[in-house]
């Protein structure tokens, strides 16, 4: 009976027939396999099979039948494959043992390199180097990798006499340590093995190899092994193939290099061949910066065979997998050899171009070329960039809160932002945190930066509304806002000062630094138009102003699906009758104060309705505790007692009496309509009476009132009473008929878990995310930042859920108010418009849950179009 | 073909064998028929099916055939029964036409009194009764029902012209007016008819009948009584009886009377026979007041035959219904009538005394004298009470946050209560809110009044705690601490001034008044023995001191199901440790500071377990916000600024800096834990070295270690980890072996729905309902005043959702939470410890979800027990 085939050769264009056999060979050694198979020259080796590994721990860790005997006989075959002979003198063969699951278990298994080396090897490879100090230096690193890995020898102790001889050496850094040197350094560590590990480093290069595939097969139950699997639901009982390489060296002359290439251009996706090259060296000295790498091109000229080899092999390559390729190689002496092929990293732009010109090539469909690109990246093509080139001085880092590059003059107060904007400044707003009644100068400012408040602080939410670049929670920031400073890790800046502020990345940046426009090219809007073939969800976004709307429509929104009502509550002279209307004693005062508030409302509406040209608009009644529209400041409650005519100890006891200890979860949202019907009658009413201006223009318009905050059915059923009232005395005074729809903002557990009372009543639910994490987790959006980067870092958390939906637990609530609602109201229309409604990841849940919109910020539109197209080719509706 | 039975006869001791038939005949005409059958006098009459009704409704509003004979022809056997003429004006029967459908549907549908009154009649109604003006009164209400009810006149209209001869007579009061101003107003009245109907009031007496008996049908379909239907799930094909009565008259002479009594003493329980009657009246004089009823009793000797007979009557009933009885009766001439009998209401105590009186008598088994009390009730017997005879001047009233009543003198800060109950003071801790650092003071008070907060606010919440007397959110009470005083209504009272407290009530008292002490007599023992019997859920109590844990071991509590930690960071000096623990910058001086508490916090658990005497003890480690322990006033952080050796800047930026927005939704519970997690291992310690010295010294322990607000499993898991590591520790350490168990309490929805992860963890659930229906509805227990009861007002919430839960919602998280956890673990202990686990409602959807136990405070126990023993007989486990 013949042994059991364990080992599989691949090199000089032959396998055993292992590639794709990932079950078998592993993902490296099927891909190595795969390689060879293309025709393109890898250096030679063979894999010893997961089955392998599964028989040797069956076995009492003892190697199956056969193995020994196929492992000599396929490294005969690499040493004929190669041109060199392993444990050779003069012409030493070097290997590589890797090891290599089913699935890559990154950083997880043992490796050991430039194994074969010993005293005798060691001069063969000066010999063919030429470089005494590269090889004992490899040979040093081999007794130090193999020591740890195969002999067990803790690691602290190769370190430390590398730092006594550095410090003998009086020298600071490795390589200044000559071959010499280094020598001796091989001869220490031998007698660190001797005496940690209780025998001496085996010189014989079969054992080197014996030992290092044991160590292999036992890394795959290290308990960070284990871990890893429990952790990634991998099975155990799979086991490691184990991949013996031969060892290529780009050092061995001038007829020898090595070189990184990529297939297309990774910055801007054009279709050349890019990369860069050095003769004479190894990998590490391209990384190290010693000497400067050669232009790709160059190549063609020095080498000119092996340059038009490099040329089919990468066409060859980007044919095969169909996607710009990341290719490793090494020359030596004269022979080429592919280390790894592997997807590129591109930029945002060269992504876009390089998905669509794919597809003009013939090469992938549209299907794939939409898959191709990070939805996140597009981001990076819709807002200015600080110039790539441009020196900057890093003063600090925020968080970035909204992306983009803005440069601006320092001002430390929204209503010194306005003024100076008029007078025709660009200016930064600096802030400990901003509040809704700096929105004027968050609008008038280019970016926005402030000391405290997280991803979803209101600074933040409102400058990525704005499409305004933002950075946030930049605690090295101390401002002092009486004498007009802020001091920045040192660096005090005063107001007019110039800065830069990067919101994509973060960074404060001393002064002016150069912006390049976005480009939103042809290839863009191809893609763009390539994803809405393919997405099943609707597009939509929150948008408070024209401005919003307009912009939004111009990045591809399909409606609005959150218009924040109380932003227009702060402009002008309206905050003044909104204060009027807090400060009222009854009914009649309120409705007083609501009748001067009207007339604004209506425009507001007339704004939107016409920049949205007939798509659906929905319109979320007074969300938030009207204590924010109070001040809060001894010196402007005088201000407003004066102008209301009543004593600043009056005024002073309303606003404290409207202090609650948990806003969030106090006296806001439909709760205020229903104390104060008659402030959603009068928000109603401007709706209505917008659209039905517009109507007899002969504009369509699709009004659709969202009451917020619903918890209990009857809540949304008094409200809806409020608004149908209104909306047939304004159809009848009109003599007009208005299509509009009435819903709710679905962001309490208790809604989502008493959705199929609610869907009776409702026409669509809009999932809001944001309160929903709050209410689901118990965070608070504002004081989250004391805990949460400690249960990120942690593990507690994988990511920040108010910016990518907790689907297993707020998630898990957005299915059962979605399949309770659809239960009770199959007609029901189901939105979101949560911060998450922008995010990739969430937008490929609410997809699966069946939502029928996401709706977002004007700026992450494009994004979620690309988001949801992929969701769609995913999993097809 | 003979016509179908539309109509059963009652009266004379015979019916047509309708008794019981509720279907056929009503929930009311059953009842008639069934008094009948048991022999008693009832006023005959007869019933009129609900197939009538329902045939009228198929027949276009038609009386079926046969119905106006069989009503002629029972109309015949009531006249034969009572000895009157429907009619006649000599000797006149009148009638009562009442609608009674299968279930009853309370004043939705219409009723005709005084049917049969004419010109005619009236005369023979005078001439028997001896008086016109009754007789006058009774007709004109008649015409104006009748006008009302059948006619469809504005019965505002009546009203006017009984005003306006008011007025015209000069006298205020409707019993001013003479016989004569009556017969006027009856031709008033008559007018008023014929103007507004377009017709005359009808004369002849079967018109009458027949017009009533149709004005009931159609009373059916009213819209209020359709929506009543709709939101009781009571089926509109049922259709209503009709009940025609002959009326009865108390008043007819020396020989008439009128009555109420009580088959047993409604105050004390007392087995007696208990009333009291007038002769010559109507029920309207005896409630009217003006003249003096008299005891039943005295009826022995006025009238021995008739009291005879009565005796014998409300023998009979208490042996039918098995239940203390309410009976009304009326003597027209000598002849006795019972007119209703209903179940009795009656006091906690004489609840308690029948039920297990009548269990020794046989007349009810055990498991009905336990259903017969109602749980709330107990809180009555449990606490003292202002005694019902005293005199009390009530200046306010707030909410009953927590029962019995105090008396004490005033006193404005928690320092000064400590500080009088010292030297010996009574003392009223009056105070607009209280917050942990008052612990101490309400501790010494005899009771706790507050301006602000709701039934769920801190002072309500630890007074509950405590079995201590306090009213809460009595807004009317403004308190000046400065001039230590405070104004309730205009009453001016100083520090030192004596006040009564009736927290069963919410009512703040001047001055002192006399208490009644609770009675906790032997049938008080008994009924909760029976309740032990039959109850499936464990009762445990929520304490957090060792004189909490007694109180609640004496009511039956059999564990501590929370022991809240944090109360105990606040006495004498363990809160400077604290502080220092808090003000630390980094872990090493948080470790030192909480040294120094270790010793004090082992101490408070040695206490615990002593009284508990081996029953499990769930202790809930550190959950509030650490800036809860910090001062918030300038002078007190002066203070503790000179005590800490700090400047006041850097003390009052850190108290500044651990400010929250929203507190609730901030850095508490377990995220202290994972922030600081030797904080939790200070606790941990403390519990097992108290556990690890008591086992050694032979008693029995066994703390059950909860994580609060948990939300992600990994959460637990670390936390887990941490106490694991002390007790493994400690156990070394003492050389004994602990039974101990870690779990969670779960109050987050993301708890509840993803509590299959949890539970794996998890060795017990505790729902913490009051932050879990914080958090679903997103109320804050704090700032909900504001709008919760305009949301009770308008029907939006049926009750405030802290105080029962609510079952809907929150309670489909429990649902949700106990099926998952359960699912996963299925040894899960599963308990609720929020304020819900003390009330009765709550306990019922607490025994049928599946839980183990309830917690609730000491003085909740005993109405625990008995809920859950109600609980378990409606549904068995």
């Amino acid at each position: 009976m013949t042994a059991k085939k364990w080992v599989y050769f691949f090199g000089d264009g032959k396998t055993d027939g292992q590639s794709g056999n990932k079950v078998l060979v592993g993902g490296k050694g099927a891909n190595l396999a795969e390689m060879v198979e293309l025709g393109i020259p890898v250096p030679a080796g063979f894999t010893i099979t997961t089955e392998a590994c599964t028989e040797f721990y069956q076995n009492n860790q003892a190697w199956p039948e056969g193995l020994e005997a196929q492992i000599l006989e396929n490294l005969a075959r690499v040493e004929a494959a190669m041109g060199g002979k392993f444990g050779d003198a003069t012409n030493p063969l070097l290997l590589s043992v890797r090891s290599g699951a089913r699935v890559s278990m990154p950083g997880m298994m043992d490796t050991v390199l430039n194994l074969g080396l010993n005293d005798d090897t060691v001069q063969g490879l000066i010999a063919k180097s030429n470089n005494p100090r590269f090889a004992f230096d490899s040979y040093r690193r081999f007794i130090q990798m193999y020591g740890d890995v195969v002999m067990g020898v803790d690691h602290a102790k190769f370190e430390a006499a590398l730092s006594a001889l550095k410090e003998a050496k009086g020298v600071t850094d490795d390589t200044e340590l000559t071959a010499e040197d280094l020598q001796e350094l091989v001869s220490q560590y031998k007698e660190i093995v001797k005496s940690d590990a209780g025998k001496l480093f085996p010189e014989d290069p079969l054992e080197q190899l014996r030992g290092a595939i044991n160590a292999v097969f036992l890394s795959w139950n290290t308990p960070r092994a284990i871990r890893y699997r429990q952790m990634n639901d991998i099975p155990h009982d799979w086991g490691t193939a184990v991949n013996v390489q031969a060892m290529v060296f780009g050092n061995m002359g001038e007829n020898s290099g090595t070189g990184v290439a990529f297939t297309r251009n990774p910055s801007t996706g054009e279709n050349v061949f890019y990369g860069e090259y050095l003769m004479n060296a190894q990998g590490e000295d391209v990384v190290a910066g010693i000497r400067t790498p050669l232009p790709i091109r160059t190549l063609e000229e020095a080498k000119p065979e092996i340059y038009r080899e490099l040329v089919d092999i990468y066409k060859k390559l980007e044919q095969h997998y169909k996607d710009m390729q990341d290719i490793e190689f090494t020359i030596q002496e004269n022979k080429l050899y592919l280390l790894q092929t592997r997807v590129g990293k591109r930029t945002a732009q060269a992504a876009v171009r390089i998905a669509v010109e794919m597809v003009e090539e013939g090469l992938i469909d549209k299907k794939t070329a939409v898959m191709r690109v990070e939805p996140e990246q597009l981001d990076q093509l819709l807002h200015k960039q600080i110039d790539p080139n441009a020196e900057v001085n890093v003063i600090a880092k925020g968080l970035p809160a909204s992306p983009g590059a803005a440069i601006g003059r320092i001002v430390f107060s929204a209503e010194d932002a306005e003024a100076w904007k008029e007078r025709g400044e660009q200016v930064i707003l600096v802030r400990n945190e901003t509040s809704p009644e700096d929105i004027g100068g968050m609008d008038a400012a280019e970016g926005i930066l402030t000391a405290r408040g997280g991803m979803t602080s209101h600074a933040a939410v409102v400058a990525r509304g704005m499409g305004k670049c933002c950075v946030a929670g930049c605690g090295d920031a101390r401002i002092n806002e009486a004498k007009r400073e802020v001091n920045i890790n040192g660096t005090i800046l005063k107001e007019g000062d110039w800065i830069t502020l990067n919101g994509t990345t973060g960074e404060v940046i001393l002064g002016k630094v150069d912006l390049i426009d976005p480009e939103l090219t042809g290839n863009f809007g191809t893609l763009m138009e390539w994803a809405d073939e393919f997405r099943a969800l609707g597009i939509r976004t929150n948008a408070d102003t024209p401005n919003d709307a307009r912009v939004a429509r111009e990045f591809g929104a399909e409606g609005i699906g959150l218009c924040r009502t109380e932003h227009m509550f702060f402009e002008g002279d309206r905050i003044k009758a909104v204060r009027q209307m807090i400060l009222s004693k009854d009914q009649e005062g309120r409705e007083k104060a609501l009748a001067l508030l009207l007339p604004y409302q209506k425009d507001d509406f007339i704004g939107i309705f016409k920049e949205m040209k007939g798509l659906p608009v929905t319109i979320r009644l007074l969300d938030p505790p009207l204590h924010e529209f109070l001040p809060t400041e001894p010196e402007a409650i005088k201000e407003l007692a004066e102008e209301m005519g009543v004593s600043f100890e009056e005024l002073s006891q309303t606003v404290e009496s409207l202090k609650e200890l948990n806003p969030m979860l106090g006296h806001r949202g439909c709760r205020l309509g229903v104390t104060y019907p008659e402030i959603y009658a009068m928000q109603a009413r401007a709706i209505f009476e917008a659209a039905a201006e517009l109507t007899k223009a002969g504009q369509k318009v699709v009004p659709e009132i969202m009451i917020p905050l619903v918890g209990v059915v009857k809540e949304l059923e008094l409200m809806k009473d409020v608004c149908v009232e209104v909306a047939e005395a304004v159809q009848k005074e009109y003599g007009v008929e208005l299509e509009y729809s009435i819903g709710t903002m679905l962001e309490l557990p208790r809604a989502a878990v008493t959705a199929d009372k609610i869907a009776k009543v409702a026409e669509f639910f809009s999932f809001g995310t944001n309160d929903l994490t709050q209410m689901t987790f118990g965070y608070s959006r504002d004081d989250a930042a004391t805990f949460l980067p400690a249960y990120t870092d942690k593990g507690i958390l994988e990511k920040d859920p108010f910016q990518t939906l907790d689907q297993e637990g707020v998630g898990s609530l957005v299915e059962i108010g979605v399949q309770k609602g659809l239960e009770a109201n199959p007609n029901l229309k189901l939105g979101v418009c949560g911060e998450h409604g922008g995010d990739p990841a969430s937008i490929d849940f609410f997809h699966r849950v069946g939502l029928t919109y996401v709706s977002c910020s004007p700026f992450r539109v494009p994004i979620a179009r690309l988001a949801a197209a992929q969701a769609n080719i995913r999993n097809p509706r």
